[in-house]
């Protein structure tokens, strides 16, 4: 459903459908630490567009220059399904919407739709515009008259609706009025403090609801005399939560089971302070609950990785216990879970994970029984029996290994080579005999104002290992010291393995486990590595980070090269 | 409140008490990387009992030697005022509860109270546990008879309950009833699998209430035949709820304003998947919005506190974007927002942030308006001018190193030095001419399995630095590159500030800013130091690892000095 059919729709009964409104480019975009450029920007879209959002708020056309671009270059690649909204606020207090440069701006951004939000709250007009009740009405109703002359389509987005009911409900109902009287298509009450609880927002929706369907009748009735516009359908109702209680998904939902018909939100609840309703909780809760349909369900399995990818994007770790697409969020971690999960799913999981796209995980830890080890090794297609000693002695050796920091959970890669060592099935590939590392920084100060431009730094590596008999010496510089070591590692073995060339590193994690202890403390790092096709993720510990950095690449190449053995394994059998 | 006070303000109107009941020991430790050692568990122990929790489930005594250690040292060096409570199952299927050892391991723990599990759900009955839906029934009220029997009061958990009632309610009824007639004082509905949404837990959490008052309405009249315990009080209602549908605190207040009168969580909602109730979020929810009563006043000001403790405690980083105790929960990045908190807080915060122990943040980041900087200076204690180029120009310094990676949100303490250089207010306290590093290893194999004993590494720096005119060159060894660094530079620095003595690191954290470039990336590291009574952030951004570590270890030193300056000026002025 593309929001074109809205109106289309609004013949059927349409009472089962919801239209998702994405405001991650935009209120999203507030999260502290979380910084997009246009590129940024345009991914997001498109990713947004292919998970089939209908509504996607892509900024404030004029609030900066990189808003105007991105809406510029939309224009030149249009996306398929989704409708960019621009987004701003009503025009300034005492003058005319026409003689607004802003509102100009906006019109420049070339979108049907645009999402206006104005003033509910009596205190947030007068202490913050301080200006009139009155004129807050005017600029409302002038703002969206202004856009619905230039044939564009409007949302509303009621600031501070919560909290302004609360305190005076008749002047917020009025803004909701006049907002009607503008021809706003859509009336959304946002909860901006975030401090809403449900069964408030159950109560005050059912209101507003009444009260526009109360409006509608009296207006269908008696038109405002010298209305220019259309007479244009009744507004629906949107709902646009955030989560400084902690209930943003839960206040959306409520609303909905009160009659609102938008939701907005940010894919990962990214947002200011605690974040907005997040998306890829509140797109399964409706639709695999509550029976909305929001997605195509063929869309639906696309969450996942929307969610990841749009984190990759941002660049911000994804929340491994999100809802519905973390990493965990399907993760049995104690041996009596694994084994009845197994024999049925139902009892422990309360949807099938590839409804959203993500899947079972059967966790490896200290608390690992041995069935735990079992169902993993099944899932790295080894073929192992409860009654092998190996067995126990796999969880012996890992929980030895976690015990002194190794991180198996996230590493399986790592966890895989251990197993078959355990099994005689690893390959000594290669040996390393020593390495060395040399950082020389000559800096002319410490002096940050005047920039990290003015030192020179090289680093340097030598590494000895050992293949097929042969001793290889190789060195190499690098940017880093684990950069150098790395080049001299594949500089080394690419003779012997010349597959490595296609592998590469994707990401690199460096934890300190002792914080306390502060850089003397055990350093874990995780390498995540990539061939084109697949990932992998590899873990070192140590007291020295370079020495941990070094483990984890090596057994990155090592594993990367297993897989190249399986594939062609695959191939000739 | 303590439990002890339970029964007495039974008799009082307590309909605005509600019990909290803390699983972060058992069920939070669940969570997926996080692991527990003994000390951990009494750490957080005895910051709950500060906090003022009534009730903390310390674990399953049997199941593990640490946690059958973690009650034999609490019986020696007992709480203040919170009730440890034992967790377990109910006695197996076929035999007496008495001829159980698991049920005697349990006794030997010592505490008072016992939170005793058992199955709600029919499936689970027949497929989990392999036996009759009868001897489930028999197994609930025997059990807990038999606790009864030994003087310990119960709580009873109905494992499952919400899918359970779902499809079986008579039988899940059914299982309350066993518990009550084993003489439970609490029945808490478990929402085991995180699967069920508000509404639902509204209506179920209603019928078990009438359940409860209409059977122990007729139970009063027909007391069990041959039942050798003296009458317990009606049994009460609580609630667990886990994530799984982004509810949990949905959920649970859904349940209070039924009638639950004891909540389940944990802090910093740990748990398995996506995690158990947030006690952070739900508390204060529950006192400052909807009037209960969970935590005395006082103690609701240590929750931010408690939260950051604990997260360091269990090693995991705190989320930033926590309701209430989070860093960003009150945190104002926006230009006009921040003028607008600044005259009238109440128009963009829930609640005044101090009432949970936190405060108001004004944000620098690539967004930070002049009225941002004005602010943040403000904190610093510097006065600055709107119309003085220097705000203009540190501005525009800010959005330079930002984009180039740096990010001061997290370290402030690196932007105040920022500050104060643009200003003049910064002195060089020394000047780094060179540093020059060395890491030697040498191991014997890249054998996992056999362990990184193998190997001999070593790591020196040597460093020249100018300090008031003179050259001073020192050489270290350290566990690692950075560590070695840290110790030359303070070696060359302690005889002109011997403050330095008392700095420490405290934190150290690696950001890569570009995964996708592997070990070739930027790196961003932020390091913590305290001098033991405050604590402060510094960042340094390099392609190379070491010299990033390097620059926020300077900037480290720098502060701690600066804040020792500022200290003296304090006390002679």
């Amino acid at each position: 459903m593309t929001s074109d059919q809205f109106t289309e729709t609004q013949a059927l009964n349409h009472s089962k459908f919801l239209w998702v409104y994405d405001t991650t480019l935009r209120d999203g975009a507030q999260r502290e630490g979380l910084s997009l450029s246009i590129d940024d920007k345009l991914r997001i879209a498109r990713e947004l567009d292919r998970l089939g959002v209908p509504f996607i708020e892509g900024g404030w056309p004029g609030a900066n220059p990189k808003d105007v671009q991105f809406f510029w270059q939309l224009q030149e690649e249009p996306l398929m399904n989704a409708e960019v909204v621009a987004f701003c606020s009503t025009r300034r207090p005492g003058k005319t919407a026409e003689a607004d440069p802003m509102l100009q701006a906006i019109l420049t951004a070339g979108t049907r739709w645009i999402t206006l939000f104005g003033k509910s709250w009596d205190l947030h007009v007068t202490e913050g515009l301080q200006t009139s009740l009155e004129e807050n009405l005017a600029m409302i109703r002038d703002t969206i008259a202004f856009f619905r002359h230039h044939q564009r389509r409007v949302i509303y987005d009621a600031e501070h609706w919560f909290d302004g009911y609360k305190c005076n409900p008749d002047y917020a109902l009025s803004t909701l009025q006049a907002a009607i009287d503008g021809g706003a298509e859509w009336l959304v009450l946002c909860d901006t403090n975030g401090g809403t609880l449900p069964h408030e927002v159950s109560t005050i929706v059912r209101d507003v609801v009444q009260f526009v369907e109360h409006r509608a009748e009296i207006r269908k009735q008696n038109p405002v005399a010298g209305n220019p516009q259309p007479p244009t359908p009744n507004p629906q109702i949107g709902i646009h939560t955030h989560d400084d209680s902690g209930t943003a998904v839960a206040n959306a939902l409520a609303a909905v089971m009160e009659g609102a018909r938008m939701v907005q939100g940010t894919i990962n609840g990214y947002g200011e302070r605690c974040g907005n309703a997040n998306l890829c909780t509140l797109i399964p809760n409706l639709q695999l609950k509550l029976g909305y349909h929001c997605l195509d369900a063929d869309r639906l399995t696309k969450l996942t990785d929307t969610s990841r990818l749009i984190s990759e994007v941002v660049n911000l770790a994804p929340n491994d216990h999100a809802p519905f697409v973390g990493q965990s969020a399907f993760a049995h971690k104690g041996g009596i879970h694994v084994s009845a999960v197994e024999r049925n799913p139902l009892t422990y999981e309360h949807i099938r994970p590839g409804q959203v796209g993500n899947c079972r995980r059967i966790v490896i830890s200290d608390q690992a029984g041995l069935s735990n080890i079992l169902a993993k090794a099944r899932s790295f297609g080894i073929e192992l029996n409860k009654q092998d000693p190996t067995c126990r002695q796999i969880l012996h050796h890992l929980k030895m290994l976690e015990n002194e920091g190794y991180q198996f959970e996230a590493a399986e890669a790592s966890f895989e080579l251990l197993m078959r060592q355990a099994l005689g099935q690893r390959q000594a590939l290669f040996e390393i005999k020593e390495f060395h590392i040399y950082c020389d920084v000559i800096r002319g100060s410490c002096d940050l104002i005047r920039g990290v431009d003015e030192w020179r730094g090289r680093s340097l590596a030598t590494i000895k290992i050992g293949v097929n008999g042969q001793d290889i010496l190789e060195a190499a510089e690098g940017n880093g010291p684990v950069a150098a070591l790395d080049a001299a590692l594949r500089k080394a073995l690419i003779n012997f393995y010349p597959e490595i060339a296609a592998f590469y590193l994707t990401d690199y994690k460096v934890r300190i486990l002792d914080g306390a202890a502060g850089t003397s403390a055990k350093t874990r790092v995780l390498v995540e590595s990539s061939n084109g096709h697949q990932r992998w993720t590899t873990v070192g510990v140590s007291g020295n980070i370079i020495d941990a950095s070094y483990q984890a690449v090596v057994e990155g190449l090592e594993y990367g090269l297993l897989l190249q053995n399986q594939a062609k394994a695959a191939l000739t059998s």
